[in-house]
């Protein structure tokens, strides 16, 4: 894990500077490091170890639900990029480009894919043909490119990884309900898996993806009361199929156009579960997702018999959960220090006096309480613990946003909000792109999402005072 | 899987034209498709679902062995390439360039990585400082581009997956050490995962990496007797660690450069899968690497209780193994010839007589043999028989080299064996470039490697005549 020449360094803490807070746990808990690749960043054995417990579970659940996983190329022909007009628009400004391969200039660039929606049209324009063909349901696991000009680790950077699934169904019913089953999927995953709530809703069509017919979201709430879109899934329509020229023959021999859908979820999950549930002492990990979830520390190890019974409880944890025990020659203190940091939801300390006693003491990282339990229903009160662990973390961030979601029935009450309360603000709005655009101006808020759970807050758009019944999330981003 | 559009249709024989029937199987068993990137291929769930398999089964090797993933960025500066001079010397011929992002031109053009050396030396000149930071043991999955005029799929492509292992230690004979284990790790993946015999050895200076020491290599032979580098493990000495400065302080408080390894393993080893064990009925598979190990086939299904027995005998068998049951209407002759093109291990013929007989058909992939088995032990049976099957095809495999290795003593043999006899070639040589460099130009074989079990086929270099020791294996290879 980490070396012996320090004790870990306090970090700043979260009320006094939040976006140092979140740099220092970054980097303290040793999820990434800089490189001299601008905008990219390293992403470290620990870091890692969390994106690759997301994508196991992610993945079974893609698999579930009759997914396959393939590989596009990650280069993209110019030409190829450009075929739908909206999505090359959207994109354009944040292509990197391959001009030469080896020692000549290429022919035409290459973009390296910022998202790969062209070529899994083009390679289902050549293998789509019959109604049995469909529905096709493709995944894939890559990183992807956009040229950024600021970046944060995980939240935005040039080079991310991600998954993008890629689905082409008969008919437009079908293509919808792929579209929200899979948003549903991410929704039960972040709710279920990372512990974090989120709100489900469509984006507005100033917010949605470059060339989709609808975009829906999930949108979580960040300690610091900014929101963070967390996944999202479109449907496209026939929009792509009629630019690529995706047809079926249907039962009736006719030609019809595909209706196709993508879906996709990034690391940048990995900056929620830091920035929902982290504190003052570094990360804060929900089980489910954390690489180790109990850490065994001996005390007083040097005593005779300790590290044998604390190895003993390891293996006995080891049946119910993810567990290490770290029986260096560090200090306990440097010990824990060091686990809470990285946020392991459970220390387990062992000493002498707790072998004579017949207990261990638990430590939950979440409310830092310590817990005597007996060593005879270790694996149960272990179990238990993690469930409920999970639960508090979601319960706790649950709360966190319902104190900052806010209502604002006009403009006054919204500028107020918006410049004294940092959260989600309910409001009505009439659907006019021209409000959308002044409510960002005026006050500096984006549209998050209109919720699949509406509330009537008034009966007009809180910017132009016209009738409607759209209530829309707004918020300030990452 | 399939569509239903048509019968499988025969592909080329292999003794006709071995390209072709390469090129046909990766397309029939749609293993790849085609795009418009040149150079770079689609992998199809097909394709891939075997990639996930190789990639679970390396990865916990990988992890049982103490290595840990990790994520660098696709990109290198090139200023950061140029740092160790051999290295980029042998990779700028290949390298793709991105020289814009977005609209603007870059100020330093960025290598997509063809290998991530130099990333890996960056992290660990600033990340390692003392004896308690070493070994250093990390992996990453991801893919590499290296510009190439002439590709074929799997074997030689410009985007290729991957995985590259890259470790720092404190002594050099710990890194020998490394590079070693992780030779045999492959080799030992090869034989018993994959059923691929393997030739292990020393790849000499011409051959070697660039920017390495000593690089070993596992050669196999593929069934037309051209060669097929399999696997590579990289002993670095501290060249790297001199160019990129990374240096430790060890426990008498001195500084001293670390001694580094790498080695990687490629999507190019299912093309190996393929030329090893595949026939002129399409891909054979051996059933550890098989995405579906057994395929149930129901005969005359429309009679009563047939899809009910057939989906009875498929639950069971998932107990033992990878099973899929094909209920669709297409006729059982289809499905044959489907799945034999896929390569699926095992497949099950079960109809009204067989159930009267309260039997199963058993066909093997490899030898076509059709075995009758009891419905009793039907678990019992197929398990035995994936193991046979792994065996048998081991075993042709090293059979099929055996009969295609030769020994030569002089110039004379070596291009008469080279040119009538594809195959290995074993012949002494002095060690001495000017050898190697004319047995290419005269005879058109490479040095494939240095085996670790030597023989004594004469004690004079088969070029020069001048008094040797060393025996290796030559070649012409993919």
């Amino acid at each position: 894990m980490s070396n012996n020449k320090k004790f870990v360094e306090a970090i700043t803490a979260m009320d006094e500077d939040f976006a140092q807070w979140y740099t220092d746990i970054v980097k303290k808990a040793e999820l990434i490091d800089y490189s001299s690749v601008k905008g990219c960043m390293i992403i470290r054995p620990y870091g890692y170890a969390i994106w690759e417990n997301i994508q196991k579970e992610l993945d079974s659940k893609f698999k579930e639900t009759g997914h396959e996983n393939v590989y596009m190329p990650m280069f993209i022909p110019k030409s190829l990029l450009q075929k739908e007009a909206d999505h090359v628009e959207g994109f354009a400004p944040e292509v990197a480009w391959v001009t030469h391969g080896g020692h000549d200039e290429l022919v035409e660039p290459l973009a390296v894919r910022p998202t790969s929606e062209t070529l899994f049209c083009e390679h289902y324009s050549k293998t789509i043909e019959s109604y049995n063909d469909l529905p096709r349901l493709y995944n894939q696991w890559c990183s992807v490119v956009r040229w950024e000009k600021t970046t944060r680790p995980f939240l935005r950077t040039t080079e991310f990884l991600w998954q993008e699934g890629h689905t082409a169904h008969a008919t437009a019913e079908e293509a919808q309900e792929e579209t929200l089953q899979m948003l549903n999927v991410y929704a039960d995953f972040l709710e279920n898996f990372l512990a974090i709530p989120v709100i489900k809703g469509q984006k507005t069509d100033k917010e949605k993806f470059a060339g989709a017919k609808a975009t829906y979201t999930i949108e979580s709430l960040m300690h610091d009361g900014k929101a963070l879109q967390s996944g999202t899934s479109h449907n496209f329509g026939d929009g792509f199929a009629k630019a690529f020229d995706i047809q079926y023959t249907d039962k009736n021999s006719k030609r019809q156009y595909v209706h196709q859908t993508s879906w996709g979820m990034t690391t940048r999950v990995i900056g929620a579960l830091i920035m929902v549930h982290g504190d003052d002492s570094g990360l804060v990990l929900p089980p489910k997702v954390a690489p180790t979830q109990v850490m065994v520390i001996p005390i007083a190890q040097h005593k005779e018999g300790v590290i044998e019974k604390a190895t003993e409880l390891k293996n006995r944890i080891a049946s119910v959960a993810r567990v290490k025990i770290d029986t260096s020659d560090k200090m306990p203190g440097w010990k824990f220090n060091e686990y809470e940091m990285k946020g392991i939801p459970v220390r387990v300390e062992i000493g002498p006096k707790d072998i004579e006693k017949n207990q261990a003491v638990l430590v939950r990282r979440d409310t830092r309480e310590k817990i005597f339990v007996s060593l005879d229903n270790l694996e149960q009160s272990i179990s238990d613990l993690l469930v409920d662990i999970h639960e508090n973390l979601y319960n706790k961030a649950l709360d966190n946003r319902t104190q900052k979601t806010f209502e604002a029935k006009n403009m006054v009450e919204l500028k107020e909000i918006a410049d004294t309360k940092p959260g989600f603000i309910k409001a009505m709005w009439c659907n006019d792109l021209a409000c959308e655009e002044k409510i960002k101006e005026d006050v500096g808020l984006t549209s998050r999402c209109i919720p699949f759970e509406q509330e009537q807050v008034s009966d007009e758009c809180v910017c132009c005072g016209k009738k409607t019944e759209t209530m829309v999330y707004w918020g300030k981003a990452y």
